[in-house]
């Protein structure tokens, strides 16, 4: 593991902590940031935690032009006891370190990460949120910093992880949402970048969503690039159906993201001896068997919402209402232990939760 | 068109001026940059001229995270006589617009940007290198700049150009290369942002390239990401095939750049009469006509190499040398008539030009 010691540079002065009943999403930020450079031929080096701000790069830093960029998303939740746990965040170094190499971006030590992170946690403690459903949202990326407009990997990267309260994604809580099934855009495509957490397959879902949006529809749902046939996922989110008794996600096929949510559910599944398969599957069998009566449940899986139900699809013409719009059995119950473990309120029976040691401070 | 004034703001002191028989390409920039901010309600505003200077930014500015940008690339040339040109830079600015739609970004109003563009060259004429085959390249450009970490349209931009004295892109001057056919990675796909100047398509095609230039190939030649029969583009080029006596290009299909380049070679092809199309073409019948002897010359398109001469191909097993590895003659008739257009040594039949109102300075 990378040796090197941490510098810390504490704020002046804190900032006020804000409203816990009205967070929203990722407009808040801490009061410190961690940052570590790359260059090439020395790697890694000066890790450091200073206070959140401005950073200044020159308009010909490759970031603007090509977009050689990864990133993560996670949460840190604190325990009724006052604990503060991370859920699997070796799982987002890996796949961190997966997006580094799609987008020919250095590797990072991820135990080091999680180290920093766990420094920078522990710094900002007290802005990890206490009303219920609320967590600190922790933001890792990576930004080709070199200045030079030519189209090849840079020789130089900032990586930095910032912090922000959050609420409930949604503000409702777990409440069915309403999905378009996307026909003409495509999110990513076989070969393309859409395994890898990088920032143009979110600039190229705009568009749909934008239109789904218009349409009175809060996410997509994405079709394989190639056929339009397959299911991909859901918005930001992985996508799981019931299907007579059998839970179905779509494999992962190299244009999916290999989602930490999904992976948990599909093991909870496994665990609850509920029939789970990772597979290839089209719309027009989700689209049947609803037609049969045999689509029990749909829901959407990720950091930022969890478990999101679906109450309802636009496919074509066919519109296709699920559960009578309400949240089904299965996605409350995989709600409830996931967030359950996430906060220490149950057990966790597969090591998921890690502590992060907080000196008792002020 | 947008009448507000713009602000200039001069440097204290000029740079030197870099060595002009070692320019490279994209590494120096001139004294000055132009910005302009967007805020929604209120539209774009104050459009100034600055001092080229580091720019700073949140670090959860968008453009950091979801890549929503966009980019043109354009030069101005110097002619013999110290006049100064550019080449259609309306076509750049209607494709920005056309970018801009597609990555949900704000129009911009492209006449104005052109007048903005004008005068940041004047300010900067003493940059606009002499030597031969040297030219000021440009680079407008626009950042979501919104603090935000939520996949959705920022509410705020930063356009900006920047301007960089550039060497001939291929320091041989025009003289073939090898290039190698992709089969497994994509740049991009139907539905997807192919057509746009967006960063993440360069981001995506990093990983094929890595693997090109390791296996000593120069640039990859991308199929389509539905078949992966069908040629898109080669590198950052469009790319012509001379097949027995006729010149095919690909369609554009919704996939491929819209080059100016590409526009001016097809223009200039009528205008000499030789037959030339625009459709569907696939790799198997370059390969074919490579081995039936047909495949006169093959050659990519685009504003920093103009034309580049394509001396070899390597699909699959096949290689497929052109044109004994020379510069063929219809390539170098283009590159001559192209550059000679736009260094004025030659006549513009097509008012492609537009000359750049140079008040006699210093
Ligand atoms: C495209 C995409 N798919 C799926 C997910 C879900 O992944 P995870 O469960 O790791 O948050 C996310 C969000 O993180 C995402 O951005
Ligand atoms: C992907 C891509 N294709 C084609 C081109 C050629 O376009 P133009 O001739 O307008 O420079 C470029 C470069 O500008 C490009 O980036």
């Amino acid at each position: 593991m990378m040796t090197e010691q941490i510098n810390v540079q504490l704020a002046a002065t804190q900032r006020e902590k804000p409203d816990q009943t009205n967070l929203g999403f990722g407009r808040i930020f801490t009061d410190h940031m961690f940052m570590m450079d790359y260059t090439e031929g020395k790697g890694w080096h000066d890790p450091r935690i200073v206070p959140y701000q401005p950073i200044t790069l020159a308009p010909s830093a490759m970031i603007f032009h090509y977009g050689q960029t990864v990133f993560e998303g996670m949460k840190a939740y604190l325990t009724e006891d006052k604990r503060v746990f991370l859920f699997r965040p070796e799982k987002n170094m890996e796949r961190l370190n997966r997006s580094n190499n799609r987008l020919c971006i250095p590797q990072i030590d991820g135990e080091f990460a999680i180290e920093a992170l766990k420094k920078l946690i522990e710094v900002d403690q007290e802005w990890i949120p206490t009303a219920e459903g609320t967590s600190l949202y922790i933001r890792p990326f990576i930004i080709a910093t070199e200045p030079f407009l030519g189209v090849a990997p840079a020789k130089n990267y900032t990586f930095m992880i910032i912090m922000s309260p959050v609420g409930l994604y949604y503000k409702e809580g777990i409440a069915p949402v309403k999905i378009l099934v996307e026909n003409d855009f495509a999110r990513t495509v076989k070969g393309g970048t859409g395994e890898a957490k990088t920032a143009g397959n979110y600039a190229s879902s705009l568009k749909a969503q934008e239109i789904a949006s218009e349409k009175e529809y809060s996410q997509v749902l994405w079709l394989d690039g190639v056929e339009k046939k397959y299911i991909e996922e859901v918005g930001s989110m992985n996508v799981f159906f019931k299907i007579d008794g059998e839970v179905v996600t779509p494999a992962l096929n190299g244009s999916i993201l290999h989602g930490v949510t999904r992976d948990s559910v599909i093991q909870l599944l496994k665990h609850w001896n509920i029939p789970v398969s990772e597979r290839r599957l089209s719309m027009e069998e989700v689209a049947e068997a609803h037609r049969d009566g045999k689509l029990e449940e749909a829901f959407g899986t990720g950091t930022a919402a969890v478990i999101s139900p679906i109450g309802e699809f636009f496919w074509e013409e066919e519109k296709m209402v699920l559960n009578n719009g309400k949240t089904g059995e299965l996605s409350k119950k995989l709600y409830d232990t996931i967030t359950g473990i996430q906060y220490g309120t149950i057990e966790d029976p597969f090591n998921w939760v890690i502590e992060v040691p907080i000196a008792s401070s002020k």
